[in-house]
């Protein structure tokens, strides 16, 4: 039921290592690498299509190659059961964007959500990033969207592509549980603005603290780059400006941080 | 007043390379390396010895090697001058942790501040992790106890040294303008109790949710390891248990994330 690849000549190792380093393959051929078990169950729970599993039974441990039919099958995919490759260890770390850990990679084929997709709930709450540029931040982000049960994150304008090793990494999977749209700016404001979400913007200027301010009502919550802040298109368009008061020397946050003290005080209020 | 370093051979890059790679080269020398002005001058600022100094005038752009002085002399620094050396472009990009970034890097004498060092304000509020063993975890947590006037951070038996380079980076400075503390659990427990600290425990058994929890009283806020969380030696010595609600899929929080938001809620309740 799967072939043994033992070169690192062979083609498929060759686009493995191409899905990982680059995102003009990941978006010229529509498909992301993955890695771990966690992150695969999560993926084929979310309904992505897997398309190529590879993997090494040394280091799988406690599986061998066909056993990963069952994060497939427990899924009740509707796709093709994935071609399943087997790797030597050897071959495995040279592959593995991790290193050895779990003895699973996966090929999977991206899907694109439109901010018109989004099943939004009555009272939503959702984070807006502004020209977000590291993947680790915006899967630090996700994280963080996961654990609050924001209802989306809206990258507008983003430097990183969705799919990035580093940002599924850094998400634990939380890139496949919390529904995450790329889009522009303009069009973000004009849903925003359309659907009756309050636009909070973080920034130092004529802003409040946030904690003075009500998250009650359906509320997107937008922040910056770290060098820059936000543009003026979202300073222009926010419900109300907000700030963390920052009381140190350094004068200075994690954007992934400062997003999730903003994402918890919502939490805290709407609880 | 300064020489010049040319080779990659040089005994003194040869050291410049040890301390930043091997925490045994730290400990047995007790000198540690940092990158990159903005630190250096807090650094400075927070009174350390910077012992040499490595400056590479392409790359600094802004200075010549000795206008470095600038630093060292406007903290009237009680320590002689440090030994000034300039590197070529090429051999600066060899040494460099960040890359090319700033074009300075210095050695500086390592301090240790022990628990009855701390000068702390009558209302203290200190952030404990035990047995953290991310470096960039810790140095993102700093960086979150600056910007909320933290009073210190206790490491307790950690598996970390606080001279990492990845933690000096990753608190942007704040190891140097935020009081850290290592010591041991026992000991720091002592600490809080005779001083009348209460003791707020990051967990999820037995746990109230953080934000009804009260901050405005002398607070210790008790963080353990992501994988493993807290020792029953904490959990035991606690006021009381405090958690996050976690309202995702993944049941997951950065450390440094979650040390964040039990921070600000506490500056939140203290304004």
């Amino acid at each position: 039921m799967y072939s043994v690849i033992t070169s690192a000549k062979n083609p498929r190792i060759k686009q493995l290592l191409q899905l990982q380093q680059k995102s003009s393959e990941r978006r010229q051929t529509g498909l992301f690498v993955l890695e771990g078990k966690r992150e695969l169950q999560h993926c084929v729970e979310a309904g992505y299509e897997v398309v190529e599993l590879y993997i090494c039974p040394e280091l799988a441990g406690d599986a061998q190659a066909s056993d990963y039919h069952w994060s497939l099958d427990s899924a009740k995919s509707p796709y093709p059961q994935p071609s399943i490759y087997t790797l030597p260890p050897a071959l495995y770390e040279r592959v593995a964007y991790r290193g050895t850990t779990e003895g699973v990679i996966a090929v999977v084929r991206a899907r694109s959500i439109a901010l018109e997709d989004l099943h939004l709930p009555e009272n939503p709450l959702i984070i807006v990033l502004e020209r977000v540029e590291k993947p680790g931040n915006l899967g630090a982000i996700l994280r963080s969207a996961d654990a609050a049960a924001a209802d989306a994150v809206v990258v507008c304008d983003p430097l990183t592509d969705l799919y990035n090793p580093n940002l599924i990494r850094s998400s634990i999977g939380a890139i496949f549980t919390v529904p995450c749209v790329a889009t522009t700016s303009v069009e973000c404001i004009s849903f925003l603005q359309e659907n009756g979400i309050q636009i909070l913007t973080a920034q130092l200027q004529d802003s409040h603290p946030y904690y003075d301010t009500d998250m009650h009502c359906p509320t997107a919550i937008v922040m910056g780059t770290e060098a820059t802040g936000l543009t003026d298109l979202w300073r222009q368009a926010a419900t109300a400006h907000i700030r963390i008061p920052m009381l140190g020397r350094l004068d200075s946050l994690n954007v992934s941080v400062s997003t999730a003290i903003l994402l918890f005080e919502a939490v805290r209020q709407r609880q």
